[in-house]
């Protein structure tokens, strides 16, 4: 089983029938909302075994040859970074039914990720609306913004994201 | 340690210098230069591993609980299918000096992933110029499609990358 990074703001994950109950829902997520997750920390280990699986350079996966790239040293894949994120979104969103990504634009990831840092990713709520196609589900557009303990920028995007809305429910 | 997808196209992998020897640089990628991967068989317990560790949905990692979603059934997270994508890629390329990506537009995942599908990257060069603040380096925008065994699309997007020029080498 892989390891999971502490979230000690959201206990009884796994209990599903209570987050079902306590869980939101589109109705939830008004233009203008802002949420910031909790942190999430950084080993070298996850950015190497990250790097090894999906992203097999050099700055990802191999400290001593990284020292001689642009990076100076070992720095996570762009997409390892992406990963943590959506699991600081999934946590932060805490919607039980489930959000589903349609479309990112402007994916960018301006400052590299080291061992050590401490992610935590920022949300903002920029369009809502129901989905004509599925009249059980609305659409929000959202700006995902990642950031480490010293509030560099180290990702951002901007996407388009189904979830249910509460009526669904009923 | 990680367990790897075949590549037996690419053999060697381990060996730097000749990897060094024989690798590609930004004047191997001119515009229109078009490339296949080879495939990745994607595996229900490579989904739920990646769901359980980043985006812990149920239609990422509970077989049963996501028959009842809107996917019908388990399905790869859209961020899985980039960090597989983001293999292939690295091992199509073959720059061993690396490739950084500097920014992704249009991401989509037009279609699931789902158990025992075999993806597979095609990769077309669409833009490829001289760094003017890196002098070693090129940056060359791509289109990454990433497409399964009935040749539908499972994820599309544009991005901007640089990698090192060959004189860099000398």
């Amino acid at each position: 089983m892989l390891s999971q990074p502490p979230f000690p703001s959201c206990p009884g994950r796994g209990d599903a029938p209570m987050i079902q109950a306590m869980s939101r829902a589109f109705e939830d997520f008004p233009i203008g909302t802002r949420l910031v997750s909790t942190g999430y920390p950084i080993t070298a280990d996850a950015i190497m075994d990250f790097g090894r699986k999906f992203d097999p350079q050099i700055f990802h996966h191999d400290p001593d040859a990284a020292e001689k790239t642009l990076f100076g040293g070992l720095a996570a894949s762009g997409w390892h970074t992406a990963a943590v994120s959506m699991r600081l979104f999934v946590d932060a969103m805490d919607v039980a039914g489930g959000i589903i990504g349609m479309g990112v634009d402007e994916l960018k990831w301006p400052n590299a990720v080291r061992p050590g840092d401490e992610l935590r990713l920022e949300i903002e709520i920029l369009q809502a609306r129901h989905s004509k196609s599925r009249p059980g589900y609305g659409i929000i557009r959202i700006r995902n913004v990642t950031k480490n303990q010293r509030d560099e920028v180290v990702q951002s995007f901007m996407a388009n994201t189904m979830l249910p809305r509460r009526e669904a429910d009923l």
